[in-house]
């Protein structure tokens, strides 16, 4: 678990460095698929101040198995996409400034170009409303349920990220890393979107056989963009 | 008053560190609320050579107890506030970008996710325009009292942060430290509400239990994000 | 001259330090009034390479009176205008982007806040366009003649920048320092007017009242802004 | 070829310098034209880990000569626009935010003012889209023909940049670092014609004489801007 804290905390402190995060509003997560463990920032501690030691680890219940302080009060979301999806090593959530505007305006951010395509199969989706009862009862539970619901029976992985309505971005990945990687494109993306909608109010999605050919240029099993 | 002048030094220097000010466009001040003295920014001294001795104290009728420059040309509306709500340990005014561009919009920034939730409990509101008399006459006296005007009744704690119209923001907190912190955050949700609404025209406002259960996981009696 | 110079090497080292130019897009002149020479940035020089000896003097004529360097091929606009205008001492040109945006659009900086009334007691106005005889023939100095049939019998204090059409801003003051000073608000207004816009399409400019107020706080007989 | 790897090498850590790239999205070559050798980025070596020696050396037909990487995916493009334009010392591609928009919206960037003209003889063209045939063969090389097609038989330093529909800017120049050069002033010009056009959009383009007074006063045998 010691080697999984480092990574954590790692990806903790590169939200800031990539400008992610303003204050402390954000908070990577990391399983471990075989202890069942999952470790995850403490809950409102200032990244400046923040080492390797205050990470929490938590079992897929919820409880805190390690840790000096409280979880990030997100845990509850993070659980429940890890419990749905085995595919994810890393979750992401932030409030960085463009898809944060995304998910308050409510709408997906389109795939308009190859610099989406080469990390998202399609449109990074936007969730439903939340209910008065669901906000009510279980929030950050539910906020899982939603993206879950959201993103289907898919392999996550084919989009890495979703906005959640009225609130803002989640991003996954293999890994911790892998996961703030995707936010940072997440946020790129969306602020191309933005600029290009308001270039062109009658734009076009990204052609779909363009789309395709650069998803699969930097996945799956014919891939061939860098060195492997 | 050593504590409270390094206090209010500190949170002056932060204002330029967080990008909230072009040259000496800003102040920050903070009340001993036992003593009934105010320190505050002395005016259009530049950040780069500003130093804690530079600071002035000024009594609740405007009156330098100590310092050797003039205080910020808008101390009389921090006394108007001070003086009206008892609440307030520290506050803030800036010229800082999209605060002041929904200032001179003329326009409240709307309460649209859960970024602007955490902090404020409703819109952050837009000051009615000063008539040439208030302007011509105590113009400083009568921000603060259209400031009032429009916080009304409330606990001013509850949306720590107004913009008066055509003119800029100002923000306040329980201490100096606390107000630049809401400075910061008004300055990011008046980002994202301006792309947001730019994204989708017809943008609805956060729905009313969202912003509820956001602004009191973080305050009020039954808080559970962070440390305490 | 020694002094000038020096003041207009780090006038000019100014503008790309608060991100006012791309390469070598500006430029920074001063006058000495009693020996009616000017101090200007040699042409196409990068800032980085520029030494307080790269400077070049001129006379008021344009002919090179110290200096290995060409002097910037804007010269002759400024010249112009230090002729014209007695109050000038020394002035700025750069593509900044905000204030070149309002340029291209060619309209004029709304003056919409007390931001921009604390330094401009109106618009920044943006000029006709040139003819083609003007651009074909003595284009520069034309440039001049054009920003002096905008500006008018003021005094050019009073409003101290404005926008060439489909060009670009200048900016001017009683220094070298000062002109940067001057342009470093009106990239700012730029800004904040364009968001503003945006935000609200049916944007009052501010009252007039309010205007002269903020503008006569800091400038003329009854200024009580700052520490004099 | 040692001289023309460190040129290469040195062009590509300027991108991230500049602000151009977000991780490894760029690529920068240059041609030795009398070995008939192109050096160029590996493929996804991330900047920071990347030293001269992982410059890839390839032939005019993409075979490897030297180098211990696979070259970068985009080199087929680049090679396409050495084979066809003898002028070319350098090529640049990157995803950099406001060229990759307007490329989104799939449009050209309009020529609106001197600093768009002191580099670009017109309009920065954008391509029409790829057919499904041409994404599915041959995609590096197609996209190549594709700029060909649309800059067609004029000298292409003359507007040297392009933007590839729903994809990106291509640039270029005499030298891998003229073509970084480039780079940035289409990014920068890119940024303002949004803006201005958000401003006013009825704007009109740049008057035809103003911008042939431009191009040329920096460019063909009459220049006049900077030292030579």
């Amino acid at each position: 678990m010691k080697q999984l804290k480092q990574q954590v905390y790692e990806a903790n402190m590169d939200l800031p460095r990539y400008g992610l995060v303003t204050f402390t509003w954000g908070n990577v997560s990391a399983i471990d698929r075989e202890r069942q463990l999952v470790v995850i920032k403490p809950s409102g501690v200032a990244y400046q101040n923040m080492n390797v030691e205050d990470m929490v680890t938590v079992n897929l219940r919820g409880e805190v198995v390690e840790g000096h302080y409280k979880p990030s009060s997100d845990t509850a979301t993070h659980l429940e996409l890890y419990r749905r999806y085995e595919q994810l090593g890393g979750i992401v959530h932030t409030h960085s400034t463009y898809a944060t505007a995304w998910a308050q305006a409510g709408m997906p951010v389109p795939a308009l170009g190859t610099t989406h395509a080469d990390y998202f199969a399609g449109d990074i989706l936007c969730t439903r409303a939340l209910t008065g009862d669901e906000v009510n009862s279980e929030y950050e539970c539910n906020t899982g349920k939603v993206i879950i619901e959201t993103v289907g029976d898919v392999n996550p992985l084919y989009t890495p990220g979703i906005v959640v309505y009225q609130h803002g971005p989640f991003s996954w990945g293999k890994s911790a890393d892998e996961a703030v990687h995707n936010a940072v494109v997440m946020e790129e993306v969306a602020k191309m979107a933005w600029i290009a909608c308001s270039i062109n109010p009658h734009i076009r999605p990204i052609d779909n056989y363009l789309l395709n050919k650069h998803f699969l240029r930097k996945h799956g099993p014919n891939a061939y963009y860098g060195q492997t």
